[in-house]
């Protein structure tokens, strides 16, 4: 399973895609997308979808994973994030793939244990999962690369369950 | 002029499509997009974004006008009205057109002569200005047609400036 990892936001959107393969985990590539200040709210929106689309099509993968917000400073703020997550959702959707949403509870939860972890322990652990020779830049991208294991995760313990309640029903 | 208005929304989407021929008004399309409670919110987001580049591609407008909000009822709610009009955005600049966004203020201001105007109201004005037979419905569609006279209204206010503007270099 080969998941993309993305961290939506106006100015930087991280993205990081993770192959899962028997017991390992490859990281193929991270990075973000940027957008320029001199840009208006729809030329950004449109990079960040253009771009999001490219890396889909190079590295083709099954899944992305975004994170989940559910608070922000304020209204203007949460309309602004919500538009790029509807430019980063559609750019999934657009390209046929699955999408998965986690909270940074559950992604700060499955990657370092500790729901309350900050961004330094999560590129931390994220950097030690994924065996880097170097730590993923900027936090953008570890925070994608976390969501995208954070995914396979998750997968992993999913199909455990679908194969325990397979196995109960043969009995 | 042809302005495509748009009043977003992730349960209905009001659109509506008017011209400006001379001094005429001529409304060309009214409606709404209207997704369903058993759909899932990037489906949502697929079907408000392709029924849009559908219309588009149809009619033909030059520009896409939209109501901007800056207050919601908490952050969820925020976040969820900022997706859709990320998708709504992006339907308009991947169909090649310009975008312009109006305050609610703006928009009643423009229609009724009074920014504390209610839907109704705004409706009664909507209908009188255009000269239509019935009332748009749903209010979103009535909202989506007032957007579109708000962006016709204030490009003809930003014409008069501009040749007053050079008349007065010329002088």
């Amino acid at each position: 399973m080969r998941v993309l990892g993305i961290d939506p936001g106006s100015i930087i959107t991280g993205y990081g895609i993770v192959e899962k393969k028997g017991k390992n985990l490859n990281t193929l590539k991270w990075g973000a997308v940027r957008t320029k200040r001199n840009q208006s709210f729809p030329e950004k929106l449109k990079k960040i979808y253009d771009d999001l689309c490219e890396i889909i099509k190079d590295y083709e993968p099954s899944v992305g994973a975004i994170e989940n917000i559910f608070f922000a400073k304020n209204a203007k703020s949460a309309l602004k994030l919500g538009q790029v997550r509807g430019a980063t959702i559609l750019a999934l959707i657009n390209s046929g793939l699955k999408t998965a949403e986690y909270t940074p509870l559950e992604i700060k939860q499955s990657i370092t244990g500790y729901g309350r972890a900050d961004k330094n322990q999560v590129r931390i652990m994220v950097t030690k999962l994924l065996c880097l020779k170097e730590t993923p830049q900027p936090f953008d991208a570890s925070d994608a690369l976390a969501v995208a294991i954070c995914h396979l995760h998750s997968a992993v313990f999913k199909e455990k369950c679908s194969n325990l309640l397979q196995s109960s029903r043969k009995r």
